[in-house]
């Protein structure tokens, strides 16, 4: 198999799962989870959102989980904001290491529902931080496309169109200096199969040959892995996925919820494929288990409970 | 991506299911989801197995689940049996199609573990079988190796190994007059990955190019459907699955148990890559449903929690 010798994996749990959750999460609880995936040498990991409390109120404690992480000096720790007000209060912990990207839906119906904005008011929108970013200082490096895939809302989504918005994030990030490297395709409500991959990611090669793409995948349908697979063999390295499958668990009244694919067992494969990912696997196995300790209620991750071949490689007898 | 037109899935969940389970599942039950999986068209339906119930309790209403489901012309109802007895036990009920097998496991623990015989004693015992399923007048059409992918207290397999038991189980099927059709590799405690997949089903695809291979694949570590996209794209067709992954739920007290792969979310799968199953797949998802509800705890598949994207497509608005 034609593989990538490397990808890179980005932690979005801490964040993306989080969020998910229905009961209150103590803080310090939040915090040990940054500080045991710190152990485990991600490159990336999303720490939390600053977004409005009235909105989003698992998110209310953003400045202190901020403030309360031990950083270690080979890890990117990010956030996300919405707004320059959000924008300000990550600037405001000094703590947090700041990336910018500007992106839409590819969904008319979903953008609304996700931002009260129009595809059309995304583009203003992506502008104003355009600005946003310029006035702060703050490198823009990526574009995105969420519900690339498809939509609950929306049914299939035209891969040209996809491309089309792309090329206008493009255009307009350009125009104002900012150099994108990234490109990164969402399947936010998990619409995306191994066909599907190759198709998009294979059109967004060829118009961008140059750019790096990202995969940020759900797992809805059980498809996570096998897109993956599809992805890697297209030549694609980079993936967002959250510790234990954290924010999609349909086992905890979380029923019908997106959940990310699960770090420890896209390491895991990527570990059997001969793909390095750099992660610490045995480490990640623990901090999945306090993971799930933490959300009292059991995590889609599977790794976690079937265990990692390499130990029982380790402890296996001659046959 | 070319892969076969239409596959072939087995259903295993009412056998390989619910031995598994630990609380008694009352008869009825098994009985209902007999039926109501012969609503979703399936070519094949493993009822129930013919074991000792001394050691697989879940299995000792095996006669009345055989005598109490309602049989449809075009589903093959079959059942496992492991010697004479539960052969004769099986030819008692009257209803059941049966088809007989030889094979072996790749692993010598395992196989003392699993039948408590070495891997000689198992060809001993084809031996037998054979002659067993010649005074019965029952069609030999399979043969299979357990754990042939890699073991939990052996360890990795060699290809070569498996590829010289199915050898010789073959000399041995042919000497007894017996047409083999299938060869079924079975990854018994989930230590395949997409390029495991490739390889092993390469080698036997060179060896025997005009046998069907069947795969028997467990998702124990997430890889379930990465490894259905690799055999898929070898042209393997024929797979075995379970309803909601019945059988190795690791969320409800059966931590490390091997779960099937899920019969909904790979017919999803299918359905989502233009391959054709057959299977009726509105009516699996409330079968999958009721397969929660008897076992009376979460199970792993994910389509009857995300959905089924023909159904978002159905009902959605124009983006």
């Amino acid at each position: 198999m034609d593989l990538p010798k490397k990808i890179t994996i980005h932690e979005v749990g801490p964040r993306e799962g989080m969020q998910f959750e229905k009961g209150p999460i103590p803080t310090e609880a939040k915090i040990r989870l940054i500080d045991m995936l710190s152990e485990c040498n991600f490159p990336e990991i999303e720490v939390t959102s600053f977004v409005s409390p009235k909105w989003v109120p698992q998110m209310g404690d953003a400045e202190q989980v901020a403030a309360g992480f031990t950083r270690k000096p080979s890890t990117q720790y990010t956030c996300i904001y919405l707004n320059t007000q959000g924008l300000a209060r990550a600037i405001a912990t000094g703590r947090l290491d700041l990336e910018g990207w500007i992106g839409t839906p590819a969904s008319e119906i979903f953008s609304k529902k996700n931002s009260n904005r129009t595809i059309e008011e995304s583009f203003v929108e992506a502008s104003r931080r355009l600005a946003m970013f310029r006035e702060h200082n703050i490198p823009v490096r990526t574009v995105n496309v969420l519900a690339a895939f498809g939509c609950n809302f929306a049914g299939a989504i035209d891969p040209n169109r996809v491309v089309a918005y792309i090329d206008r994030l493009m255009g307009m990030a350009e125009e104002a200096g900012a150099p994108i490297e990234y490109i990164q395709l969402a399947d936010t409500m998990g619409w995306a199969n191994p066909g599907a991959i190759r198709d998009l990611v294979g059109r967004v090669q060829k118009r961008w040959p140059s750019k790096k793409i990202n995969l940020h995948l759900h797992d809805t349908r059980g498809l996570g892995l096998a897109n993956v697979l599809a992805a890697l063999e297209m030549g694609v390295d980079d993936f967002d996925s959250a510790v234990a499958g954290l924010g999609g668990c349909p086992y905890g009244g979380f029923k019908g919820a997106a959940g990310n694919i699960v770090t420890e067992d896209l390491v895991h494969m990527c570990e059997e494929l001969g793909v390095e990912t750099g992660i610490n696997l045995e480490r990640l196995l623990e901090v999945a288990r306090e993971a799930e300790a933490i959300v009292g209620h059991p995590l889609p991750g599977k790794v976690m409970n079937g265990g990692r071949l390499e130990g029982y490689r380790a402890r296996a007898h001659v046959a």
